[in-house]
């Protein structure tokens, strides 16, 4: 199962919304196109609870909810990958739920606590990890995680996967560079940052954008795969207007921009985002739109 | 009651600590050691579920359970703030069980989503404030969170103080200054912090340096209050070489420095904290050891 599931990380990462209605619940049969619109793009590793899912606005049983409706729905027509996260004991009852629901691994968020130290983070995955056979993907957000402490977690025997995230592109190559074990290392975020990582060894990036449109990244995917950076900063430019979208007020439209377009395109039924993000405005929606034009649709 | 609570948090706002025995089980009679101690020095703000809580560390229900436990305890002889936080669903719960154990406000976390928007914080914070009839300190944690969005939230009728920590002065000088409401604005970076945003309009700060000794902190609210800096400053560079250690490692240390002098003391069984933080090393409990001997214990 481990060689399976790390196959599949090398590549797209594929984070689906977590749909809603106009009353801010669940909208299952949202998720279920959504979901389906990415079996049938050839997306290889879904994972349900992401922060393009907006993880951090559901309460723990609908995130519970939200692993087992799409480890059901995709049936092992793609690898599951599902989200956990909060403190130990939170996120080992969400890893024990993840494998109860035959998801193929989960990412740990990283923790939302303010205050890091090296041997408290080291024993935070640790504890996660021995709770659970699940291979495992890690989710760094910031430099608070020394590079000790990676090392020391990514000997864990079920790591797998890093998917590293805030850019410090000479900290991620040394981190590529000092760590031996066979660990996949994941671009965190998305197309706008893949060339640059894979440029330090990355072999995979996660894209929210596949939610909407697949083409581009998959057109980046081969010229990364191929090493061949001309071709993949000219889709780079190609899809820079529509990450630059979601890039506003510090990331603030990263999904809402996506539901969005998704809404547009008919590949949900809303755009409706939980608090603390909300929809974007009128003059935003035309941009989509007219992004969307240009892209052919 | 809304009166009462907001004189108590214009002085000193004390968060405890959340004490642990060595099997990281909460220690609820070193809980009670640490509020009683607190009420004996003449606390009159107490928050459980707060950052040097290790609110993160907890979950759900033990939140819960520290609040009900904190709020009994007391029994009205300090004013009693919880924090609550997470999605708006769980917030809402947090803050309606604060209420129903007869709390006397609610801290709300900064909401831990990495995506924000002021429409939708607004309506995060509004949603919550709608749940309860309970005072309102907000927790105020990044830039992330706009002007704008502050300036509307702080008209919800039950906001009553905003806890400010992320140390951008002239940028919370401007929000005291543009914001008519009545408003107590704290510090939320405790005694290093204070005198300086006294200066701007602060009429509060926040400690958990007095869950070890409260002397220093009270002579430096006497002088803030008097708007005596000099005195203010003199007290500060006493406190300095504790509050020093606690920002160590981008402040990993914060909670358990206080834990480790607060053990060395006797005022809690255990220096025990929750991952993702540790306990500090030795040689840093020698330099705590020190300190509180040149404090004269």
């Amino acid at each position: 199962m481990y060689e399976q599931v790390k196959e599949a990380i090398q590549g797209i990462n594929a984070i689906n919304v977590t749909p809603f209605d106009e009353e801010l619940n669940i909208d299952w049969g949202s998720l279920q196109k959504n979901i389906s619109f990415l079996l049938e793009k050839g997306l290889k590793a879904i994972y349900p609870c992401g922060n393009t899912g907006e993880f951090y606005a559901l309460s723990k049983d609908e995130s519970m909810e939200v692993t087992r409706f799409v480890t059901d729905f995709i049936a092992k027509r793609s690898v599951v990958i599902a989200g956990v996260g909060y403190d130990v004991k939170t996120a080992r009852e969400l890893a024990q739920h993840a494998e109860s629901c035959g998801a193929d691994g989960i990412m740990i968020h990283q923790p939302v606590h303010p205050y890091l130290l090296t041997d408290g983070l080291i024993d935070y995955y640790k504890e996660i990890a021995v709770s659970t056979t699940l291979p495992i993907v890690l989710y760094i957000r910031s430099e608070h995680i020394s590079l000790e402490a990676i090392q020391e977690i990514t000997k864990l025997p079920n790591v797998i996967g890093v998917k590293y995230a805030f850019n410090n592109l000479p900290h991620f190559t040394k981190i590529v560079q000092i760590i031996k074990e066979d660990i996949v290392w994941i671009c965190g975020t998305a197309e706008m940052w893949a060339p640059f990582y894979y440029a330090a060894g990355a072999k995979g990036f996660t894209s929210g954008l596949v939610n909407v449109e697949t083409s581009r990244s998959f057109q980046m995917l081969e010229a990364l795969k191929d090493g061949n950076y001309p071709a993949a900063m000219s889709v780079w430019e190609e899809i820079a207007p529509f990450e630059e979208l979601r890039a506003k007020y510090l990331n603030g439209n990263n999904v809402s921009i996506v539901k969005e377009a998704m809404s547009q395109l008919g590949l949900i039924a809303h755009s409706a985002v939980r608090p603390p993000i909300s929809k974007i405005n009128e003059n935003e929606k035309h941009q989509v739109h007219e992004l969307l034009q240009r892209w052919g649709f």
